[in-house]
């Protein structure tokens, strides 16, 4: 299987198991690659933070990480420019068929994104029920309204129908989500 | 020593080692933090890309990456928002008192950086003269300039002087960069 940006089948069983979604990241990977190659957007998934305890040198030029442990992300995963704004976007899947669980998403995720649409950025969740095969596009206001009027710790799927948009699966892009913003 | 990020001793040691400017990135990364808690602009280090090989997961919720290399990375480091434009820089230390070698700027940096202001965005690179103790903000537009008009491996400082903006260090922020754009 060819991943996207040197990704190796290994680190995508290591993402997998920690639940991560590397199914949408790899076909939104692919959308930001038809996005640049056709010149649309500039737009990139941001590399998992990880904190490395200890690398060694066999040779100068071949560091090795041999200690390191996953991060909890401070930002979103993806972003860049499209049409001179700044877009910032999380992507997620749940296997949930009825609502999306707000504790895929951390809460400075969501501080993060309050920021970027306060400093006039375009701010938005993915989400893919993949159970359903229905993805959704929800803005980020949308997504603040929803925290704020609600105590409950999922989104509902009609939440998503009525305040997002549902995106078109296509086969060039995959998932053309510029449309929808 | 307080590293922002969680950034640890021995990670700054491996960049380090790799000659990759630990302290100006040290020196941004507290900037940026002064930026993003004055409510100025949205504007992080992307993490340092890498490929993973192997991870243990000597029990579910705490996976421990035993084999990774350093990746190319294929953007620049710094990304973000201020004043609703999109920000894209690269930073880089020299030691060397009369030019900064082009070679510590990799090709498809310099692609991104074109891509960058094609769509409207603000692209520079910082360049510290770590000898010199002078740090230099170049648009990249005066980058590409000189790549075109040039045939040298690396930018005189004299360049810098007439066509980059020299950025006063301050306490608070140490390097006001935003200032300079």
């Amino acid at each position: 299987m060819n991943y996207p940006n040197g990704l190796n089948k290994k680190y995508a069983n290591a993402i997998n198991y920690g639940n991560r979604g590397m199914s949408l990241e790899e076909d939104l990977n692919i959308t930001n690659q038809y996005y640049l190659e056709n010149d649309i957007a500039v737009i990139y998934k941001k590399p998992t933070p990880i904190t490395i305890n200890h690398v060694d040198y066999p040779n100068r030029n071949d560091a090795v990480i041999t200690n390191a442990k996953f991060k909890i992300p401070s930002t979103t995963d993806y972003n860049g420019i499209y049409k001179g704004k700044y877009i910032d976007f999380e992507a997620k899947e749940t296997a949930n068929k009825t609502s999306f669980p707000l504790a895929n998403i951390h809460a400075h995720q969501i501080e993060h994104l309050r920021k970027i649409v306060k400093h006039g950025g375009i701010g938005f969740i993915i989400v893919n029920f993949s159970s359903l095969n229905r993805i959704f596009l929800l803005e980020a206001n949308e997504l603040f309204k929803f925290l704020e009027t609600n105590k409950r710790k999922s989104i509902p799927i009609e939440y998503f129908i009525t305040n997002g948009k549902e995106i078109k699966i296509t086969l060039r892009p995959r998932i053309d989500y510029l449309k929808y913003i």
